[in-house]
């Protein structure tokens, strides 16, 4: 009988030290300490339930600062919270969603989308890296007109995008623009889904100095909601739906309790946006994400038998590798084999991802592949 | 033109020191320092995301242990998100639901609970001090037989009780116990919305070193699934949904994901339950919450004009004052009126609340009474 | 052994030939020879689907020449869709809807109501012979106020009354008027459920040639929206929803198109209903169902050991017997035990009821009861 | 001004008689004669309602003879209806639907099919004339896999396909057997949206005389649920929910409850399908309306400037014409401009068309043709 270990590819890795972080999924970090302190800082004596208190006010008015302009914020528990909340303040039991096939509203929600909102999803199979676009939006409208899914007047649809993509693609200011305009031509809402928002902003070039530009930046593109995502860039967990439009914010209040997602001790939600939205510091934390996924994608583009599936624009590095070189890592270090009858795999950098952690993992694909190759 | 300052009742407590806590609810408290201590002690490194985590499992083997016997556990985010998932993994579309006409699953919770499930939601006037008994039960089971809500076989409803209930009494054991035995009678669950199960563990007997015994009396009484309340004792903001028996249990995790309830960050609710069950601490808390409410009570009977309107059974005094007195009050420190219509107010005390925000109280009661009684 | 036939009580019918009807429902009959002519001679040629057709404009005109002013008409299949498409119209995911405990959309549409408009049921208990009074909407209103169950400003919340009641009684015009005007006070809307409106309009004392007078008299009261019954009334199979303002019609086709109530060829139902309305032909065919119902009252009034139950306004009558008169009677004749607790049976009586047939059930109890009482 | 008149095409049906029949749809049609007459046949004296009657019996017998095998039947209004009580029978929250994305349950049914069951539909664009193919079923095996839509081990998702499909295309028994292979493979049910299954059963050349062989046929394909079509077929209005396998039909009396579609006067619907399957009398039915479509599709290929866009295998017939060509048949007689952007049109035969309706439409089409093409 032969043993498994005389399989040269599967022991490859046997001796190199894999990295300390996880690059499974950003949501497998921690806090930052900033966070972590802030919210220590909020546990003094009684506060107001449901988000009377004084951190949440704070909050509300820090997003309105960064905005620039009278904003609407209902802060939630996690992401799929944030975007049903954000989703049915919107629309609902007539309305349709319009999404990506991949949209994780769409494939990893468990239906609560749909359910809690009554709404209808709408996918389109992307062609270009996970995005929608226009003309989407066009079809859609069309569609809507030509087979009467719904007939009365005043239902709103919404086309939700979500920034980074789920294929770690960014959307710039342009493509977005063109989907809300062309969204806004129907009268359809346009949401982000923004669970990793800030290393889009990154993307987009802003640092943590100017998260404010950063913010009015989003919204001159026309987006009538944001899922703003914490729980990922480094918070404890806590997500932030913002209305740019406090107009369009109406039942909010209502639909978060109908999702589950308003907490009694609100201010422990507040106090951590507030930590990183201080000095635009949730920007830092995603520069160092998007910074060291952009030195895997280096070394990705530099093994052979490896090569990137899609743009690194944000924190997270999609690449085929060879199956061998898979089945090695996934023995050795967490991370997402994201289709393996495609060969692909996702690493996801986050706040905390260190140049050290990027070495070894770098360390651990040439060695696979190198190996995978031989054997190949 | 009169000032408003020359009503004696109304200026009554001007000069007085209002407590330092807040009597509104105790979800106006902050949480434990060892719940702050704890969570601060988990952000170490990487840790596996949605419950695959270490203090996940320590927290599921926490819960066993005090039962006594295997149980399934599924943390939330918040007390609906509990109810809800609880429910939803017991019943659904076909189900009705079983419980007061003010349980805070019918009144308080947006719909949720409706919604989410499916169920239907049968409301009952209680007369018994805000508790179903046997004979709800009973009605409710020859009304499904004789009007046919549901005609499929193997349809489970559910009897959800609240304990300690919303107007502050405690189920016995025995009580309890026979609404289980009603309810199996015909097939039918039993939901415990507990979130403030640890103050009716204390007001059955039970302390600290005997949150083991308190478990597993609660256990016997026959209950089938337990929101088992977490923030209002003591912590940032957590929830255990706890299984007796997990045979129960089987599409718990899918239902917490559909209630937008399932923490990427799941270490961080596990913390501060292990913190909270460590030396049974919880009822530590839960005792320091019954206790001064005691002392409250005890002011209430002993002052002219007032009256308790329930049974202090745990944390909550139920108390009817004259209605200058309410507004008096009401200018002077935050609680809860009620209902108006019936002159009734709520305090409610947390583990954090001092005999020093007791007396303080007491104060403002007999001097806002003897005002009021005085002037009427 | 003892052989059953022996019982002087189970075999004391053995030789009397029961009714040529059926008495426990007036689902039971079938369509008035006028109805079936009336579809016969629709049938003929093509016509536009989907209420695109002449025959449904007519019955529109028709309802609207009833009312004296502009209606919105939408015809439905059965009873439970018009009253979900009714309350759909009207209401939804953030909306109370108020209603008698034992109302039909609460205890026998399986849920639907609920699950497809999303609104809560808010059941009272009724001590005035099945009704809803003001006082239960003001108790309804007083509870929105205090407990929040919606927060937000543009909901509409609804009462709904059934008319005739579900226990055979019927709201005077003064009694729904006042329903009509405490709801109004808090911008809920009325919705009637009408399965049997034209035997309350009967007993309201209109006749044949008085059906516009009638429509008009319950519109006076301010009820917002009608299920108008035609199937129990004597049609194959059709209702109509009908709202005196059609300001309030909006989406109402959406609405019966999401409940599955939409007819492809609606010409069948819109004949039905023309037929019924020519003429107030539907109020002739009440009135013989009202008539032969309090020719068995009578019976029932006079008969030793049977009472009334509740005062037979309509075609229902709801008699206390013997119990085992009752048993006798059930292997004897079709009626249905209402709550076999209480020994309270009811008999309904429809459009081709006829005096043989009160004559027969007359006998039949009369002589079941006669030998119950002779055992007992 | 110029004159409408003086355009050459708009103008050139000016002397054409059209067509007694419309073409817009099959359910403009009438019902058969047949079929009225058995109505009328079943108006006599009381009947139990629900479908506790006799004609509901022998409805529920001929289906078992025809399929040879005991199998469940529930008869509801309308096709929506049934389609949401043949889907929510097998699946429900937990499921996913996998469907082409212009399947009628995603784009027609105002999103009752997701609304009512709470499932999730998945669509798929076609590339083979309307029809899925069991690689689209393991695509969505392996997403499920992957991405845990759904992760509880007992679900049921469906697969559900519309025959004939909604561009008048026939599934081939090999290729519907070849669905439901691959759906079984994960165990997935199928679901046949038969609208228009008679005319499906023609064109697997089964005559009236043949309907048994047909349903058997049918079944051994491996569907597991039949919106057996009796509307557009030549009844007034009904529709069976059939299920080969009576195993799978556990509640779908509750299930056609919660959609609205339980009959009161059930006796109505089922004579209707009584006098259709009686002697196979819908295959006769549905062979004219395929026969005709054969006739009208043989004009499209003979005619210049039109074209067949799918083939014509039932009673559909999609056509490309000129736009002008479209236009001036708008104003002329009644049909579907299917997709305006793709100059698309259909034309849906029925059991009453007549050959001198075909010879009508297609000297319609020739002189709208030439005339367009002239211009051109």
């Amino acid at each position: 009988m032969t043993s498994l270990s005389t399989d040269p590819v599967a022991t490859c890795l046997r001796d190199l030290t894999p990295p300390v972080t996880s690059f499974a999924s950003d949501n497998h970090s921690g806090a930052h300490p900033s966070v972590m302190a802030a919210v220590a800082a909020a546990n003094v004596g009684p506060a107001a339930a449901y988000g009377g208190d004084a951190w949440t006010a704070r909050c509300e008015a820090a997003f309105a600062e960064l905005f620039d302009r009278p904003v609407a914020v209902a802060l939630t528990f996690g992401g799929t919270g944030a975007n049903v909340v954000a989703l049915h303040t919107l629309c609902g039991r007539d309305s349709s969603i319009i999404c990506t096939t991949d949209a994780h509203i769409a494939l990893d929600e468990a239906g609560a989308p749909e359910h809690i909102t009554g709404a209808q999803l709408l996918g389109y199979q992307w062609d270009g890296h996970g995005k929608l676009t226009p003309e989407h939006v066009h079809d859609a409208a069309a569609r809507f007109d030509r087979v009467h899914i719904q007939d009365v007047v005043d239902i709103r649809n919404v086309v939700s995008v979500t920034q980074a993509t789920e294929v770690g693609t960014v959307y710039s200011p342009d493509e977005l623009a063109a989907v809300c305009e062309a969204a806004h031509r129907y009268q359809m809402a346009v949401h982000v889904d923004g669970a990793r928002l800030a290393n889009a902003l990154v993307a987009w070039g802003y640092g943590a100095g100017q998260l404010g530009d950063a913010c009015q930046r989003l919204a001159e593109c026309g987006v009538d909601v944001i899922a703003f995502g914490g729980t990922k860039a480094g918070l404890l967990g806590a997500e932030a739906v913002v209305f740019p439009d406090p107009a369009l914010a109406g039942p909010v209040a209502q639909r978060r309790k109908q999702a589950t997602q308003t907490s009694s001790k609100m201010r422990f939600l507040a106090a951590q946006f507030l930590a990183a939205l201080s000095a635009g510091a949730i920007l830092d934390w995603s520069t160092n994400a998007n910074r060291t996924a952009q030195s895997l994608a280096s070394t990705v583009v530099a093994t052979p038998g490896a090569a990137l599936a899609y743009p690194t624009d944000a924190n997270a590095v999609f690449a085929t590798l060879p199956r061998a070189a898979i089945s090695a890592l996934e023995g050795w270090t967490p991370f997402h084999t994201w289709d393996p009858a495609r060969d692909l795999v996702r690493f996801v950098t986050a706040w905390d991802t260190t140049d050290a952690d990027i070495e070894a993992l770098a360390a651990g694909i040439r060695i696979a592949c190198a190996a995978a190759l031989d054997e190949g």
